[in-house]
């Protein structure tokens, strides 16, 4: 393990290195600094308390009585690796789960509170939902934590003998992909081949049909095409996700060109034509799955926060593997857009499932009740299946790692923040108020002798971008090459003045639409300031939009007995407005409300 | 029971009276007398050989050894019901199949192979999902049918002695509404007053979360809101509009003009804002439930088979006791494209759910597999779900009844099919090749002395009617008042040349496009015909529709790395073409197509 090396992707090889989080540091107050401190103070806590509440960490302690789901053991295991990534202490937490997590290992290594038992379903009879495999993975993620970051002597051991049993085992696939990235990061933490080659087993055995005929088909389960074959993400799309990390993950390690390229390709066609403006993934509520090409219905957009935290892992290993920085774009609009939606500013409520457009104002739901239906609905204290909340805790726990990479000549910044990062031969202060601001300011605090490049991430949508004053190419990197001396400053500027989206012609659901960004922001127009229906409401999209407002007209629509006719005109009648638009992340914390982030065009 | 009254729905009173399928008999060839000749050749069949194939019937003989889910009872009492309503000689398996169902009857009257043995769950455990009063509705619905027919001796006797048990026991609401209009059409055939009033005690008692809270929320039993007070369907489909006619039966034989009035409101909101242009209710997959109002994607359309027919089942009872003649519009919009839709030409396969947009070719389902998935997809010979076979058949079969009716003063034609008609003091031979020409001549082979009303529907989409060469106003009652004499001739002309239909701007999933309908059908484009990909189609809107085509242009589209951008025209470029239209109830027929209904239109 090279101890400059760290955070939860540490590949063999690759374009780009991952840096260790001591080697960026968010400074002071900034958007994404007040995230991480509220993962510390809010997050986690509430988590911790409510997996409790559930009775899910006791199911570690008394099998038996298990409660709950097949992964909710999954759930504390993830906790614990968002633990072990944050930079607060939480040793005492970290201590008594990786005990109670011990404890409960099997002799043989197996270790799983919902099967085996009396009583309950025997070990691996029910691989397409069994998620044995899948919690397993998580257990692995958190002893690679645990290892990389010192914190939790022990849990290692646990996670090694778990993955030994199932090398040992070798059962059948698991219905949800997880244990495919997780072999491969113990694989690369230990140096034990057995389990990459367990992890490459996996993904190849995937697409076979080999899984129990079910309801809900092949492809929810990623089990109808090889992974090598497959054109495009589908089927459960945090199961897609999970595992086309893990195939990047075996490719690289096993230098697998063939099996990277299938990757890039899939995931490639799914940001093309199965991707929300938000960066959300999975348009169906049933079965939390992708859609066909083009269909992004924004009300009924799925767009699971796990979804949104597996897209960014995925994208990031393909950005370590390739060096293509575009990939930062992705993990840019879901940051900001999905991971910054999902939590309650208090941290104690999340959204499961991202609208793009609320018609019926969102709901108060009580802090003290666990919602039983996991899809839609308003940011609530927990669900029934909760899998999103620790995700986004160990991902803003190891934020950081997707922040800043290195390489031999140089340090590449994917992430605009205020951070002080040491990496690639560079000591930098960058010092910005992004995204509310576009101005990024790069100090060298200190430089290697010789000449070192400094890699910017210029948006795909910063039309306009700036580097000490030059025009740059949006959607490439700028490689700023010189021999740094302290005291030097590189000023990068990305307009993040409001502009006006269209959506590709074949997205059916939001033609004659338009939306507004702003720098990374999604905005909307949320109901509490318009003051009218918002489905009345359309955009004079003739002008640019306001700094912060649509000029608009609310129809006054007929209501015909019957809402399909032969004649009439398309024209927009009504009222004259200016509507405020807020940053979609913004949206429903400020009562019930309804919203909408594509807005009617008048017609001309 | 009044002789000259028949049919599945004979209400103590109301506007219009129900006449005796007898008193209609469509003649020789024609749309409808085809596909009801294909009911009692293939369908009917068909249906039968599937329950016995899947073991549901076995199930009435051996219920120890229960296959299948909890419902499939239903589907043998739908299909006893249809066998009674059809004109063929169904008499061998009427016989075997109410011997089959006689037998399994409890000697305190209960029925149900699902419940109650050793190894099963209890009777009336599950009240969300057990589905005993559901299928018990059925059961009293063939009893009805039996009783009418004259088709099953003792078939209403199991149905009064399962009647008589739910009196009795009195258990709460069920899961899924159907009992309710069983019973209150028990009580029409044999006068016992008990049946209305539990029928009427299950509709008021729905409504007040009384049934166990679960995941799917009360919304989809229709649990939430009483219907006295709800202002539109909502929650699962079939379930609404069943629930929705139950009350209708229970308002009209209560004389509750409140609850009457309530419905009507319910029915005429998810008309105005929940129904799709082919009349398919049900805009969600996952719960197969109506979404938010305007919430219409023509591409996971549901709009399942079973809700067209319980729609008209609605429709129907509203039109009788309120003599609004434009219930028959929805009518005969479902008839023509979700009815005429749902069945293939050999009566062999048939759609359980309708989309408006197939993106991807549909697939080849072998003639010998039950579909696990069964929303969705090609049309395929049997589901594991099955429902929408026994339910289109047992409405073919009773459809004479659903075209005319009658009053004191005379006689009113609600849908237009060759057929001789015997009611309201006339006799009339009524020809025409509805829908491929609009025109009706209705001749008067007989008439009672004195004045006689003819009244005619005219459609709402009919502008350009005229009766007898007078323009007639659509979406009206034309009445022909007169003392007609044998030879009279009365011709009504509808316009069935194609025109553009255009959405409420609301509808945001078909924004910027336009429909073909030609009369009553729905016109689609089928890849077959266009030859290109359907996704890339927008077609000019500024001339008419031609007589079975439409002018398009395949657009190029740009295959961008992302599917929004700030700039960019919004011109189609691409091959001006002339595009074939078909009816969409012919589509899926010729082999693997995409197609779709909605068309963008180019921007001018």
């Amino acid at each position: 393990m090279r101890a400059v090396e760290c955070g939860p992707v540490v590949p063999s090889s690759g374009a780009f290195r991952p840096v260790s989080p001591e080697s960026v540091r968010l400074t002071g107050h900034g958007f994404w600094a007040d995230r991480r401190a509220l993962n510390a103070s809010g997050i986690l806590p509430h988590a911790h308390a409510w997996l409790d509440r559930m009775g899910w960490t006791q199911n570690f302690r008394d099998p038996a009585h298990h409660t709950g789901r097949e992964f909710t053991d999954s759930e504390i295991y993830k906790l614990l690796e968002a633990y072990c990534w944050d930079d607060a202490d939480h040793s005492a937490e970290i201590g008594t789960l990786t005990a109670l997590v011990a404890e409960a290992q099997d002799k043989d290594g197996y270790l799983g509170t919902a099967h085996g038992r009396d009583g309950q379903h025997a070990r691996w009879s029910d691989p397409n939902f069994g998620h044995e495999l899948y919690c397993l993975g998580h257990l692995i993620q958190a002893g690679v934590a645990a290892a990389r970051t010192g914190k939790a002597p022990g849990l290692l051991q646990v996670a090694r003998r778990a993955a030994d049993h199932v090398v040992r085992i070798d059962p059948g696939i698991c219905g949800h992909p997880e244990i495919e990235t997780a072999l491969v990061e113990l694989y690369r933490v230990t140096g034990d081949v057995r389990y990459l080659e367990q992890a490459a087993a996996f993904v190849d055995r995937r697409g076979h049909r080999t899984l129990p005929e079910h309801e809900f088909g092949w492809t929810y389960f990623l089990d109808d095409t090889p992974v090598r074959d497959a054109t495009s993400l589908r089927g459960h799309a945090v199961r897609a996700l999970y595992l086309a990390a893990g195939a990047v993950d075996v490719a690289v390690e096993t230098g697998d060109t063939e099996l990277l390229a299938a990757v890039v390709r899939q995931f490639d066609h799914t940001l093309a034509r199965r991707t929300y403006l938000t960066g959300g993934m999975g348009s169906r509520h049933q079965d939390e799955s992708f859609g066909d090409d083009f269909v992004l219905p924004p009300d009924r957009a799925y767009s699971e926060t796990c979804a949104g935290v597996a897209t960014i892992m995925l994208a990031h290993r393909l950005l370590l593997a390739t060096g293509d920085v575009r990939y930062g774009d992705i993990v840019e609009r879901i940051l900001y857009n999905v991971v910054a939606t999902a939590i309650a500013d208090d941290g104690r409520a999340f959204f499961y499932a991202h609208t793009l457009h609320q018609r019926t104002p969102t709901e108060f739901v009580p802090a003290d009740r666990a919602q039983l239906r996991f899809g839609g609905g308003p940011r609530a204290p927990f669900f029934e299946v909760s899998c999103c909340l620790p995700n986004v805790a160990r991902l803003l726990a190891s934020l950081p790692a997707y922040l800043v990479t290195s390489s031999a000549e140089g340090v590449q910044l994917h992430q605009y923040a205020s951070m002080d990062v040491t990496a690639g031969g560079l000591t930098l202060a960058v010092r910005t108020r992004y995204p509310d601001d576009g101005d990024v300011a790069i100090e060298v605090r200190r430089a290697d002798q010789g000449e070192r490049v400094l890699t910017l991430r210029i948006p795909a949508w910063a039309a306009g971008a700036t580097v000490d004053g030059l025009p740059v190419e949006p959607g490439t990197a700028v490689r700023v090459r010189r021999d740094f001396i302290r005291g030097d400053v590189v000023r990068l500027h990305l307009p993040v003045t409001p502009r006006w989206t269209r959506p590709d012609p074949r997205i059916d659901a939001v033609r004659g639409c338009v939306a507004v960004e702003a720098g990374p922001l999604v905005m909307c127009v949320e109901s509490l300031d318009a003051r009218q229906n918002l489905d009345h409401l359309m955009v004079d999209a003739s002008e640019a939009p306001g700094a912060a407002v649509v000029k608009g007209r609310f129809a006054d629509p007929t209501d015909a007995r019957w809402p399909y006719r032969s004649n009439g005109d398309d024209c927009a009648h009504g009222t004259p407005t200016v509507v405020p638009l807020v940053p979609y992340h913004r949206w429903a914390r400020r009562g019930p409300a309804t919203m909408r982030v594509w807005l009617p065009v008048m017609p001309t």
